[in-house]
């Protein structure tokens, strides 16, 4: 059986919103069974509407930052996390957050399950490596 | 015995207050040992004034966050933090950051426990899972 | 063989600077092996020119802060630094990262390893405790 390995993204800034891409495809190309729980902010990120961007005083750079990241062969956030499913990565809406934040199952990216936080603990038991990302 | 199952929150902001509490309630009702460590600037946290504030710019939204918490059933952060000393959580502040913060015992809420970093690495040590919670 | 402790830091604030050198020598003294991996905005803080500011709206007070850490006896940043190196932790530089940043191997400081994100997950899934520090 394969290790599994969890990420919690709870903020929903650029920098957050690609680390567990990175580090997910990464862990997938491993043979790890590779599992995303988004929570509070970080919930937007699995929207259709996903548009993250640099925190604070650097949010005007992003657009600057993505250039810089096409040429080292980084794609898009919403590209990345295709290829990231592609690849096994489960990818968790909280069902907890999505009522707080009015969020519905038809507003979530195609692929994107809903999980609730016992359901994601219980699956971070079960791993040999839990991460939260900001 | 119970697994053990630890955080480290180092953010006094509004998102860090309330995943500690999330999780760790969740945990302890699923039959963990719940360790929480407050560092740094989390460290307001488990004072008696603490009065957590959403991060930049939402700062002033906060008022409203709350009242979709309140309605979602999540209590305010001192309630959930008695309830979840209740189920068992453990909470501790930073030895090291009091004395840097001037923090002393009787600026600590009610039950919450002092430790200093050396001891809670070897609680995390002994876990299946430990976060830092940003 | 001693256990591993890993540590993957992503932001360049003053706090964040400081946690994975309290935890990771506090760590090396109770015999770990420790692994920091510093990535995305994080990469700063293992470079030569590394300053770092307290976060948002606190950056003004950082000086006030650094004096009050020398009172109770934390080290500066970058002394900090070499004496957890001298205790024999591990600092390694994300090597995508410092493609995507410009950053050169002269850039860094003194004693820092290259690493890639797949090492380094390697090491992450060897070891007992590996958190993400922001």
């Amino acid at each position: 059986m394969a290790d599994k390995f969890c990420m919690v993204v709870s903020e929903g800034s650029f920098d957050k919103a690609y680390m567990p891409l990175i580090m997910g495809t990464t862990a997938a190309a491993m043979g790890s069974e590779v599992h995303v729980f988004y929570t509070f902010f970080g919930t937007k990120l699995v929207t259709k509407k996903a548009n993250p961007k640099l925190p604070g005083m650097w949010r005007i750079g992003t657009g600057m930052f993505k250039k810089r990241m096409a040429k080292v062969g980084i794609p898009g956030h919403d590209e990345f996390m295709k290829q990231a499913m592609d690849m096994g990565v489960n990818f968790y809406a909280c069902s907890t957050t999505m009522g707080l934040m009015g969020v519905t199952e038809s507003d979530l990216k195609p692929g994107v399950k809903i999980l609730g936080a016992a359901a994601f603990l219980k699956l971070a038991g079960e791993s040999k490596t839990t991460l939260f990302i900001g």
